[in-house]
């Protein structure tokens, strides 16, 4: 039999979930559901010989029973089960030549570290494999397409929303934090989401590879691990990176953490210097922290590259703001903008007669006497001014500036200027909860807000660095 | 006269606030509003020449027609009118004797920069001090004393929950941030609340040497941009540290950020390096980032000090817990605990078979396969064990347990040691909003909840700072 091709994931014809259950809440029910509620042909095809329906799709004793065509075969059978489905998957392919795709969900392999566990999961990938048939897992979530309507997990809601945004994880778990926080706000919108977990089969750097040529994709999130050939998922991450932008963040850094991640995915964690300098190298953008890793990865998604480093702060708070201003420059990497003595005087004409513009340089806090207006007139500026790259608004929003009227003055300042000239700008909103509502619609537009002006700054290098790297390896164009 | 004493600011017999306004929205309505609500005394008295009552209080035409006792003025006039409130403050304290104790709200001096607004500072200032009145600010928001119901601010709701962190801020509007971000799921409980702008006379270092003999300050929380006197700080935290913990954000740690903290407050920044010296040398556990700085401010609150550096992890998420080792243990500060074979024996048998007890050392995978007994039972083991310091708990909570029965497994398994058996436990709920109210049952009890595993981590680790404070200056007795 011929290879199948990784796309079998995301534009399967037909969808198995063996071991699906009608036990509510349990996963394999969930995963069934899910599926279901997904897909855009209703070719789930529940496999259980214990049952005849489950969520109202007639359910077939095994794999080999389902007339139809099967592209993608989910695995969600306890471990020792499992080596039985991967037989009846070779079977099935060598004889209607389907089932190229297999998602192995369930645990319970390799990541246990005995020699029985790491010996089934030998065999039961060699099964597959020998008919041409890709894997992958197992101990993962599989995969999801928001727009081809294929989920295999149960854990991603079909309600997450498009984006261009695309996961690449070898912790489901990890995975799936990202989008639970991103719900409420609607932080983020996915294209696919692939949880690789063991990583028997298809790997971190195969999938990156596919993610280079896949259009909807528009920038890479990828929580890794560790890999067999860092030297192969470099040179990839390098195509990758000329296209679009790779954010990465690296688990086992530290020995203690190295340790936890061989328990936890059977991967060897590596040298981390290696690996920071490699990412370096090859234009990846490494995230220090999980909420950098988040942000990071959505803005890339919501905003135009920068084309420099020189970066306004416009402010009606001067402490919040004094410590954006170290964030930002602390690493030399971004600098404040500066303002012509014409931007300075077009800004003071739309301010109160408080407002402090360009002490320092590149800094504007407006004060609290503001109006909607101001807000939208001054961006404005900032927009078509050619000497600024990059904007951070911060504000602890007040009382007499309704959310809808300031979410509207931030979307129409920014939409003042023509497409080409856009710019990065980021909304820092310092007030928890209280103005959801105002979080929301910027984000439902495409503005990336946040709820610490640090953090913001530290995203904006970022931006910035990836910026650089195309730049110093002569990929311009897409700025 | 007498100088007052700083005391006057929390427990005042009387509030005036000169420049009470009736339209509403308006900070100087607000102001009225809040300690018109908040006061246990009923003792308000708005000061306003145009009106004969604002929200149902009688109003004065000047500060001098109150026949009643004034301890603290509230200035919330226009700077331009700000002098001539100097004066009565004067005239009044030198005939009644009260009037000790002077917030004032308005801005348009120091910060200005310009000539005029310095001396209109200068001449205000050395006139209130010359009759032994103590002023806070001017360009501040003031005070709240939530136990004895003062609030001078127009940003600090009533609702502002109880409790032992004080905050002491050069900006305004950070601190009420601080307040914004911990209110929706209760995250943050207060003592007090000072902000002191322009430091024109009373000073970060004599706020702080107030808090270190007031009882229901637990920890204190510092936002600082200079002094005028680095070592008589430094000198005065040495003291307050070895009674409770003070946690600090400096800002203007670079030269940018210098410059924006002296538009903003007049502050001198000073060398950070110097800074960063002596608040180690002091006991100051300096935060990096505004995230970290609102949790360790808070965790101190909530939680006892570590009794060393010992930090067992328990799970059921390998990819997030991985991360969290690794910012755990890459500073050398922490480490994981060390496991007896006893204790491994006793948390296997209360956990699922899948489960992973101590590989690595000091860590816990509960796996998927979970209950709230489960939790609970595992809680108690490591609560109780000697060779653990502190947990931290992560979790993406499975849908098959409910948010209150999770909240009160880990409630339960906290409280099944005694008092003084009692360690620091952080549980993080990586859900975003999506168990929002397994985390306000959690607050509300006393047990902080974090986002971000790695965040958990570099907290804990503070709280591991102060411990090692206490014990290399002998100062053991609070632990």
């Amino acid at each position: 039999m011929n290879e199948a091709s990784i796309n079998a994931f995301f534009t399967p014809r037909g969808v198995a979930i063996i071991g699906a259950s009608a036990r509510q809440g349990s996963p394999s029910n969930q995963i069934l559901k899910y599926s279901k509620e997904m897909s855009l042909t209703g070719n789930v095809f529940p496999v259980n010989p214990t049952a005849k329906e489950i969520e109202g799709l007639k359910c077939y004793g095994s794999l080999l029973e389902i007339p139809e065509t099967v592209d993608l075969v989910v695995i969600s059978v306890g471990a020792s089960k499992a080596l039985n489905v991967a037989y009846e998957i070779k079977e099935r392919r060598e004889a209607v030549g389907d089932a190229g795709a297999v998602a192995i969900v369930s645990a319970g392999f390799k990541e246990l570290g005995t020699e029985e566990a790491i010996a089934l999961q030998d065999e039961m990938i060699a099964t597959i494999k020998s008919c041409g048939a890709r894997v992958i897992g197992p101990n993962c979530q599989g995969v999801v397409d928001i727009y081809n309507g294929i989920n295999t997990t149960f854990s991603v809601p079909p309600v997450t929303l498009k984006g261009g945004l695309t996961i690449i994880s070898q912790s489901g778990a990890f995975a799936t934090s990202y989008l639970r926080w991103a719900k409420d706000h609607k932080l983020v919108g996915i294209n696919k989401f692939v949880t690789l977990g063991n990583m028997a089969d298809v790997d971190v750097t195969e999938t990156l590879a596919f993610m280079a040529d896949d259009e909807r994709t528009k920038v890479i999130a990828m929580y890794l691990e560790g890999t067999t050939d860092a030297r192969k998922l470099m040179d990839v991450a390098k195509s990758v990176t000329s296209k679009k932008p790779i954010v990465a963040i690296k688990a086992g850094r530290t020995a203690a953490g190295s340790n936890v991640a061989h328990s936890h995915t059977a991967s060897i964690a590596g040298d981390d210097n290696i690996y920071d300098g490699a990412f370096k190298q090859v234009g990846i953008i490494r995230a220090n922290t999980i909420a950098e890793f988040y942000h990071t990865g959505r803005v890339f998604d919501k905003m135009p590259i920068p084309k420099g480093n020189r970066i306004c702060i416009l402010t009606v708070v001067g402490g919040p703001s004094t410590i954006c201003v170290d964030a930002l420059t602390e690493t030399g990497e971004a600098q404040l903008a500066h303002f012509s003595d014409e931007l300075v005087t077009s800004v003071q004409a739309v301010l109160s007669g408080n407002a402090n513009v360009g002490n320092p340089d590149g800094y504007i806090d407006m004060t609290a006497s503001i109006t909607p207006v101001m807000h939208k007139d001054a961006l404005a500026l900032l927009m078509a001014d050619d000497s600024i790259d990059g904007i951070i608004f911060i504000t602890t929003p007040p009382g007499f500036i309704g959310s809808e009227d300031l979410a509207k003055a931030i979307e129409e300042g920014y939409n003042a200027v023509p497409e080409e000239k856009r710019k990065p700008l980021f909304s820092v909103l310092m007030a928890g909860n209280a103005v959801g509502d105002c979080r929301v619609m910027l984000e439902e537009k495409g503005f990336p807000t946040f709820e610490y002006p640090d953090e913001a700054a530290r995203v904006m290098i970022n931006m910035i660095r990836y910026s650089n790297y195309l730049k110093h390896n002569g990929v311009d164009e897409r700025m």
